[in-house]
């Protein structure tokens, strides 16, 4: 194929070459007929393919072809379950070949900095590793199909504010460990065949325009061989992108982006082997899919209908469970209060919105497992306006007070939460909140399922007594929530990011979204349950956490060599028992902790986790794998994973702040940093360092301030601990002068090894 | 005398200039006899004179002869009364002029970012408005008497970890609004005689190599006169330091920085004018300290501790009053617990530590107030050891069982809070908090005197019903606690500082003390209450809080006008009435909020207080004058403050969460900022703009974008809103080109104003 793809390119001439390099129209590629190469069709949706019908509108809003709604990536993230999230790829890459789409553009795995992003729906977790192993089994899943994936937004596209020019202004620590790890652990993993740069800057730089990101980072360190398409609309100057490493300009700018490059190679500005490597890539990208082609696929809309409804029961996270209230008993009166009782809120707004195959309605689907129990419907609220409205609270009122239980279906209108802008606070609607309260007055069993893509803020919480989180649930919310509410499953999701109590307790609150074109991440490294966490901060429910109907006991950790270097793996495993009655599936989460480190680092981190499923009295060993990165801090000096030798504590626990079993594994490094001794260096390093503490003590006797030490020595320690060495010189009046300093610099350094 | 100094630096050696820029010893500049130039005498201490008796121990620790110790900045800042703290430096300066001291060495701004700061009692607050005003009036004291002062230590000096090395990191908004704006007011309304330049580096760079610091915004923007000398060994390199603007490095460095300075000027890397220039201020200062000399001045001491007890008591803050247990009564009996109460903690660690002419016990001033009421007393902990003494508890517990009210004195030890080290954590030593404990087993009125000289925890609070926070009270400690406890007179102290919740509460928390030798102000402005208040962070205590036995009434705010430029100035008055039964001081606060900012602003700032004091029923007009700085921030695009045009919000309160009284004042600014659009501005800066608004509308006429609009108005708009110009010409496919685009922003940028 290489040769052919070399030769075909040498018969390509300079325009037909800079024309591959843009889209044909929104959602096509050129093909160029001479030369039998095709033109392929991308589409939208990272949960669901968003084919449009037709394309006469260019920001490609219009209606598309019927395609099954999966739980958008929120949901499917507190899932947990990398297998269940491979095989909706699966499904989502049938249906892209029975639509003869080549490409579906997702999934997205940018962190969740702050809950107000328009987009979170769309993303996995706040945590890097949760979203970077969501991220690669979904991409997997598709390609598996022969359908290729495009992983966006890369990177540090974190909100919907001004998200074409706002400059994210981010430390490169932060970024390695948090922002680009996501991205890093799903590529490494899944190999995209596309990656979509994002909308904003970068410290200063397009995205679409950042050799660092692009060809440095990603093909370089990170060996990803696919190709780069651009956001749609995210390229700025064409050619500097070109040379950064994005291949593929989308849409078509009507050969005003072709017509760049075409000029930069006659004016010699872009090397013509820049644009060929670019071509290269995008025909090996077109004969790839021309090759996995299936013709005349399809799909079982059923079969996949069952997935979606599989899938929202997994992602869906019992928030609240007070006096076991759930599941429901399936006799007696339930009132069903809500209007997404019957009209849903299952996707998010924007470019992912999908056109479902069919759509549950939660009344009927509760009608349907409800066995003798009766079932009264009230519509509580109204879809299309925030205000209250009396009449439908007083009717809510009424049916209420005839349950034995109210089941109240609330959340987050459509147009709370859309790509396109951010939310600007919390809180449900007016009307939302004014009906719990309505409902509180006339019924004490309140249980509240919730449609949101986000985070919210819950002052009402205590006028509930269960909180299902549904999260957008996709086509098969209602059945999923029948099936839960009933108990036909247990609950088994867990959050994938916090929810805090209120919005200004949020790390990144105080530079949200931005000032003018800027937005500093001074949180830095400290982002969800790594700020939560390190500020003693209570939130409202924690990272990891989510209920179930029957209870798990962890016990006999394990871990495979109590001393390791940063080279090996360790192993550790730990069992965990179904101790109630009915089955259920864990969550099982494997935090790691530096004990103590010289550099700022989160309490601890999630560096593994496993999904298993368990038979009441059934126990199963569950176990992990550590590697070097498990451990590891990206050291900017030299631009690498370092791990700072010593104790690490390895925690296993039900959620973030739920933590079962704890034990310690020394690590010590291969590659330890290299010190350095300057005029600058203080008293105290030396004193620090084993090798040259013993050089110290010349210099108390130098400056006779044996007094000074007897007046007040923890004083005089601690001043001389951070006296640098330089200052010797000046309060030693000649005694050690800078020629003694040079000298005994240059023995510090040789001794010098951290 | 101008022409008398250029005179004498004429006839001086090279040599004995270079000297001149140096001290003799650890305690005296170098004077020259063959000139007529004496050796002048500067000594450490901002609340007491420091002078040593000997100067065997080169860093200056050994004993000094007696001088009136005065409440540390901590407490004398929470007096908030400009006239007293005139008082305290006219105290200071007879007292230097009596030892025939020169410089007073002090005070220091330098704003509380952390808690933990180990020298944080020698600091005023965590505002820099309140912080320059007891600044500026302390130094106008000391210097009505002749007597010189030395502001320090500038700037960013706010750790004493790795204080010789520290890089503090700090972005030139922050620094300008908080940790300069300190030291401005201080300086413009004071002109102290010398600056004291820090330690640390301030982004890259030694403060005392910073011409940014020592002469562009000292000198050239503040308009300073005086002469910069080295804090004790903060010269890095001698000739950078005095290229920068540091002419008097401190202590003497045995000739190695002379002989530096010398040999720079030889080899033509220092140019001679700027030694002279150094030369000339520091002449200056030494003519103008002769002149100023009062020969055979003396002190009196009585009338001097009177000073510092009244001093005391206008400082202690009353933090917690339940049921009126306090005034205690003049009956009964009182069990007085802590030996705090016989040797107090009354003054800081290091360079500030005085030798007090006279040391109240606590426990003997108030049996000499306690008319018909008995005293008890029992030791409780031990002074000199953390560690729990049961037999202590045990004679504890039996004494306060005796009493109607025990009175417990606890706090931070010496080795707690001093110059050369932090605090790692805010806890009251385990004794104190055993004692606590101990006493509440047997009595339930508890009333607690703080001696500390920073925030502390205090989980025990609702174990107490009284607290007085007494900082480190100076040597007339005990009087004053006496005065208060008693009734003599009513407590007026406000706290300078949020006393938090908890450690991790505090701002700078995540990145406090830094990492190796750089500590990031990622907080940015949010310090202190800027921080609580934004963050909706409930504190122990709030900034500028303190109870008094009287209550205040405040009514009828008024502003002078309604509407001003922001060159105007604006009087804001409003009345406050005494309403209680007793005599007291209020401090009233005026705070200051931009209601909507395009950059990001803290809710609200100080930029007014008032102390009076009113007789029972009697009530006073309090006024306040605001000028263009209340409004402004600083814009470091423009270099400048600046005034966003727009509604101010005035807050007039008795802390900063207690607001009685508010208005609102619109401001205009006269220098708008010119805007610039550029290719990737978008099209929502136009819309935003009634200027360009409806040159937009073209926009989505030529794309024929209305199907969408129809389709999802909401989010198209949305979309529209954050899309750069440049994007319009890849969407138009052709029918908008660079050319238009080109063509377009020079008729939006002749449009282009705030």
């Amino acid at each position: 194929m290489k040769t052919n793809i070399h030769e075909l390119i040498s018969q390509m001439t300079l325009e037909e070459k800079a024309g591959l390099c843009s889209g044909l129209d929104f959602w096509n590629t050129k093909g160029i007929e001479r030369l039998g190469i095709p033109s392929l069709m991308v589409t939208d949706g990272p949960h669901g393919l968003r084919k449009q019908k037709e394309s006469a509108d260019h920001l490609g809003l219009h209606n598309s072809v019927p395609a099954t709604c999966f739980p958008s990536a929120a949901g499917m993230a507190s899932s947990w379950d990398r297998e269940l999230i491979g095989r909706v790829g699966k499904a989502l890459g049938k249906e892209c070949q029975a639509e003869n789409v080549a490409v579906l553009l997702g999934p997205g795995t940018n962190i969740k900095r702050s809950p107000l992003n328009g987009r979170n729906f769309e993303y996995f977790s706040e945590d890097p590793y949760l979203s970077s192993e969501m991220g690669g089994n979904h991409i997997k899943g598709v390609q598996s199909e022969g359908v290729g994936t495009s992983l966006k937004h890369f990177a540090a596209n974190n909100q919907e504010h001004r998200r074409m020019s706002v400059d994210a202004v981010i430390d490169e620590r932060t970024l390695r460990e948090i922002y680009l790890a996501s991205f890093e652990g799903a590529v490494k993993q899944s190999q995209p065949w596309s990656v979509m740069c994002s909308y904003n800057r970068l410290n200063g730089e397009y995205a679409s325009e950042s050799e660092f990101l692009l060809t440095k980072i990603l093909r370089e360190e990170w060996g990803y061989e696919g190709f780069v398409v651009s956001d749609w609309g995210a390229v700025n100057e064409r050619v500097k992108a070109l040379q950064a490493g994005l291949e593929l300009e989308m849409p078509s700018t009507g050969g005003i982006g072709d017509a760049k490059i075409v000029a930069a190679v006659q004016s010699g500005e872009l090397a013509e082997e820049t644009l060929n490597l670019a071509v290269e890539r995008l025909l090996t990208f077109v004969f790839k899919a021309v090759e996995n082609r299936k013709d005349n696929a399809s799909f079982n809309a059923d079969e996949h209908h069952r997935l979606a409804r599989e899938v929202a029961r997994e992602s869906m996270v019992l928030l609240r469970n007070e006096e076991g209230i759930l599941p429901l008993s399936k006799q007696g009166t339930i009132a069903v209060i809500g209007e997404f009782a019957r009209n849903p809120r299952y996707q998010g707004g924007g470019s992912s919105h999908v056109n479902p195959t069919k759509l549950d309605d939660a009344f009927e689907e509760m009608k349907a497992l409800a066995g003798s129990a009766e079932l009264l419907y009230a519509q509580g609220y109204e879809l299309n306006h925030d205000g209250i409205n009396e009449a439908l609270l007083q009717e809510a009122r009424d049916t209420a007070a005839k349950g034995d239980v109210a089941v109240l279906f609330l959340g987050l209108p459509d147009n709370y939460e859309s790509e396109g802008y951010d939310r600007s606070h919390l809180s449900l609607p007016e009307s939302h909140k004014a009906l719990i309260e309505a409902v509180s007055e006339v019924q004490s069993n309140i249980v509240v399922v919730l449609s949101n893509g986000s985070p919210i803020e819950m002052p009402w919480i205590h006028k509930t007594k269960g909180i299902l989180e549904g999260y957008l649930g996709g086509q098969a919310f209602g059945g999923a929530v029948a099936d839960l509410l009933f108990g036909e499953v247990s609950p088994s999701g867990k959050l994938a990011e916090t929810f805090p109590m209120k919005l200004s307790d949020n790390p990144s609150f105080l530079n949200f979204p931005g000032e003018g074109d800027t937005v500093e991440y001074k949180e830095g490294l400290f982002v969800g349950y790594r700020y939560y966490d390190k500020k003693e901060l209570e939130p409202l429910f924690p990272f990891g956490f989510g209920l179930s109907y029957t209870a798990f006991q962890y016990s006999n950790l394990r871990i495979s060599k109590s001393s390791i270097k940063d080279t090996e793996n360790v192993q550790v495993t730990a069992t965990v028992k179904n101790t109630g009655t009915r089955a259920g599936k864990e969550i099982v989460q494997l935090y790691v902790s530096d004990v103590k480190s010289s550099v700022i680092r989160p309490l601890k981190e999630l560096k593994g986790f496993q999904k298993i499923e368990l038979q009441p009295r059934e126990e199963q060993e569950v176990s992990f794998e550590l590697d070097k990165r498990s451990f590891a801090y990206y050291n900017v000096n030299i631009g690498d994973w370092h791990v700072e030798s010593g104790v690490f504590e390895i925690a296993i626990g039900s959620s973030s702040r739920d933590i079962r079993l704890t034990a310690s594994s020394e690590v010590e490094s291969t590659a330890p940093l290299a010190l350095s001794y300057h005029r600058n260096s203080t008293v105290g390093d030396l004193l620090d360092n084993p090798r040259t503490a013993d050089k110290v003590k010349k210099f108390s006797s130098i400056f006779g301030m044996e007094g000074a030490m007897d007046d007040n020595p923890e004083m005089f320690m601690a001043m001389m601990k951070y006296m640098p060495l330089r200052a010797l010189v000046g309060f030693g009046q000649g005694k050690y002068t800078e020629e003694d300093l040079a000298k005994d610099l240059q023995e510090f350094n040789a001794l010098a090894v951290e």
